[in-house]
C-alpha cells in the first residue's frame, strides 16, 4: 500500500476546541451585502486616518533610517515610541515598563500566556470585549462575568467572585460593546477593593482618548500601578492598519511578558513603529484627536436624534455614551436580537447582537435582547436612514 | 492599614517558568560592544534591503489605497499577497490555504497553540532553530531531539521516537543554526517514512531562496501536502522589519490556525502586506534575489578561505553550506564554545555557542564544542580580520 494513501494524523491540542469562528465575524459577513447600512462593524472611520502624515513619515523614515527600519529589532519596541507612550500617560511610567505590541489584541494574548493556566479563574465585565474572550480562550481559563451596571462591574459581586482569580479584565472608558464608562467614584472604590483583595487588574483602554465633553477620570493604573497591567492602542487615534499597541507592566511582570512577546513574533514591525513615532512627534495628536472627537460626537448625536425620532413608542432602550464608537440598546421584551438580524439586513440595516459579548450569559434572555450599534462608520444621512429602517423592523416584529 | 501597602498578587501561569531570556540574546548583548566583529547575529545584510522599492511602494499604496491600507482587515491576509505566495510555491497551493503571519515566528506560535498540549511530544532536529524552541515552550511540550547528521534527521532515530509525537519540526534548507540541507534522497525517504508513520511535519523554510549554486530539492510539503504544514518568510528576500511571513496549511487545519491568528493579533499589518505585494508584483524577486545570493555566496567564500588560511592545524572543523546565512563549526576536543566566547569578544570577534540550539543536549560535550558563524553581516575585510582573531584565541586556548 502506498503510505500516502493513509490519512495524516493531525491531532489538535485540547485548547483548539475553544477556538471557534467568532459569531460576530460570521454575522458581519451577512451584513457586508452591498446596500446594507452597517452599524455592526467595530471599525474607526477611515476619514480620520492621517494618510498624508503617514505618507510623509514613511518617506522620511525610509530616507533617513531605511536599513534600520527594515532590519530585525528589539522585542521591547522602538525606544522613541516607548518614550512617547510613557510620556503621554497620566501617571509616572518608566519607558522600560512599556512593551510595544502588534495591536493591543496581542497584549491580551501575552497577558493570557503569562497569567492564565488551564482552569484559572479570570473575571470580566458583563458584557465584555469579545476579542478578549477570544484571546484568553486558548489558555483555557474559567471566565466568569461580574455583574455590571451602567458604570461597569458591581463591587459586591466582584468581592464574591474574586477568590483565586488571576485578574479582572475591564475597559473603564467607552467600553466595547456598551459604550459605558466608570465614574470617578466607582474607579476609586474599585481600585481600593482590588488592592484589598490583592486582585490584579488588566485595564484595557483603546477608546479613552475619544471623549466628547470631558476627559474621563484617570485610569485605575494611575491609582494602583503595581496592581494593574495597562493596555493601549494606536488603532483609534492613528489607524488600525499599522497594528500597533502597547502594554505597561509592573516591573516584576515585564520580563515574562517580554519573553512571551519574543516567542510570539520577535518584535512588532520597526518600520511601523518609526512611522508612528514620526507622525506623533510634536503636537500632532493634540491637533488630530480633537477632530476625531468632533466627528464621532456629531455621529453619536445624529444617532441619538434618529433613535428619539424613529423609536418613539417602540420600547427600545438605549444609553448615551460620552465617547468612543458604540451605543448599546435593548429590544422590547420578547424580541431576540439574533433572530431580528436577518430581517434587519433584509430591510437594509445591520447591527451586532449583544449575546456573544457575555462571557457566560448567551442563554440569558436579557442578553439576547441586547445589541450594539456603532455610530462612527456610517454617515449622518445613513444613520438617519438606517435607524428608520431598524425602527420599521422592530415595529413589524412587535406588531 | 492602607490596602495599597499590600503587595499585589500576580500569580504567574505555570508555563511562564519555561519563558526565560534567550541565552543567545544575552550573549548578543555582550557581543554588541563597539569594535567587535560579529559573526553572532542572525540578521540579513541590510545592504540587501530594497529601500527605494519600499519607498515607491509605500507612497503608491498610501496614495491609491490609503484608507483601506490603514483600516482593520481580514485575519487571513491581503488577497493579492496570498495569491502571490500560492503562485510562487513549487506545488499546487490554493490561496485559501495561505495565512499571512506577523513574521514566520508567529507561524510557530500558532502551530504550537493549535497542535501542542502540555506534555505533547514534539520532535526537532539536533540542533534546531532556537526561536522554534522558544515559540513551542509556552505550550509546554516534551521536546525531543532526533539524532541528526550533515543532512538533518536520521530516519532510524525518527522511527524510534515518532510514537505519539504531534509533529516533526524541521528546516530542510540551509538550516539555522547549522547551514546544512537535506538531499533529494533523504527528503524522499523522510516523506515516505512520515506518511507511513502518519507523523505530521512542520516544514520551516526561511532560507530556501538563498541558494548559491543550485536550487534545493523540492520541499517535503510538495511531496506530501496533506501531511505537512509549511512556514515561509519575507524576512530574507525582502526585509525582516515588515514582520511578514506566511503559513500554508492543509485545508482541514486551516480554520483553527485562522482562529488562533485572529485571537493573537487580529491580522498582520495591511499596510505592510500591500507594500510587500506591490514590491513583489512583476519580476522584482527574480531580479532581486540573485543579488542577495551572489553577495552571500561571496561572503561565504571569504569565510571559507579565511578559515582554511587561519585555522590550519588548529583542529577546528566546519561545514560548507550551499546557501543561507550560517556556517557550523566544531572546536577541538576539550574546548567549550561558551567558555571561549568572552575571550573571543576580548579579542574583538563574536560567535554564537551552539549548545542552546540543542533541545535536550546542552550538557552534551559534543554540543558544547559547537558554534554558529554568520557570514552575511560582516564585510569581507571584517571576515578576514575576525576569523584571524578567532584563530588566535583558539590557538591560545589549545596551546
Amino acid at each position: 500500500m502506498n503510505p500516502y494513501d493513509l490519512p495524516s494524523t493531525w491531532v489538535l491540542a485540547r485548547r483548539a476546541s475553544r477556538m471557534n469562528p467568532s459569531a460576530i465575524r460570521e454575522i458581519l459577513k451577512v451584513t457586508e451585502r452591498p446596500g446594507v447600512i452597517s452599524f455592526a462593524g467595530g471599525l474607526p472611520s477611515p476619514s480620520t486616518f492621517p494618510v498624508d502624515a503617514f505618507a510623509a513619515a514613511s518617506a522620511r523614515v525610509l530616507q533617513e533610517d531605511g536599513p534600520a527600519a527594515l532590519q530585525y529589532a528589539a522585542s521591547e519596541g522602538f525606544p522613541a515610541l516607548r518614550q512617547q507612550v510613557a510620556a503621554g500617560l497620566p501617571w509616572p511610567v518608566d519607558p522600560d515598563q512599556v512593551l510595544i505590541t502588534t495591536g493591543s489584541q496581542q497584549g491580551l494574548d501575552l497577558v493570557a500566556k503569562v497569567l492564565v493556566d488551564a482552569g484559572s479563574r479570570v473575571l470580566v465585565e458583563t458584557p465584555t470585549y469579545l476579542g478578549a474572550l477570544q484571546a484568553f480562550a486558548p489558555m483555557e481559563p474559567e471566565i466568569l462575568g461580574v455583574r455590571s451596571d451602567y458604570e461597569g462591574v458591581q463591587l459586591d459581586d466582584l468581592r464574591a467572585k474574586a477568590e483565586g482569580a488571576r485578574f479582572l479584565y475591564l475597559l473603564p472608558n467607552f467600553q466595547n460593546p456598551t459604550g459605558r464608562s466608570m465614574s470617578e467614584a466607582r474607579r476609586a472604590a474599585l481600585a481600593e477593593l482590588a488592592a484589598e483583595l490583592r486582585l490584579p487588574i488588566v485595564e484595557d483602554n483603546p477608546y479613552g482618548e475619544l471623549w466628547f465633553d470631558r476627559a474621563p477620570p484617570p485610569p485605575l493604573s494611575a491609582r494602583h500601578p503595581d496592581g494593574c497591567l495597562y493596555l493601549g492602542s494606536f488603532s483609534k487615534v492613528l489607524a488600525p492598519g499599522l497594528r500597533l499597541g502597547f502594554l505597561v507592566a509592573p516591573p516584576a511582570l515585564y520580563p515574562k511578558l517580554l519573553q512571551a512577546k519574543q516567542a510570539a513574533d520577535l518584535h512588532s514591525p520597526g518600520f511601523n513603529q518609526r512611522m508612528a513615532a514620526q507622525v506623533m512627534a510634536g503636537d500632532f495628536l493634540q491637533r488630530h484627536v480633537p477632530r476625531i472627537r468632533a466627528l464621532y460626537r456629531s455621529q453619536r448625536d445624529a444617532m441619538l436624534a434618529a433613535l428619539e425620532r424613529e423609536m418613539a413608542g417602540l420600547g427600545l432602550q438605549w444609553n448615551v455614551p460620552d465617547g468612543g464608537m458604540f451605543l448599546w440598546a435593548r429590544l422590547p421584551h420578547g424580541l431576540d436580537a439574533l433572530e431580528l438580524l436577518p430581517r434587519a439586513v433584509e430591510a437594509g440595516v445591520a447591527f451586532v447582537p449583544g449575546a456573544p459579548f457575555y462571557a457566560d450569559g448567551s442563554e440569558d434572555p436579557e442578553a439576547q435582547r441586547t445589541l450594539r450599534l456603532s455610530f462612527v462608520t456610517a454617515s449622518v444621512a445613513e444613520i438617519d436612514r438606517g435607524i428608520a429602517a431598524l425602527a420599521a423592523v422592530i415595529r413589524q416584529a412587535t406588531g
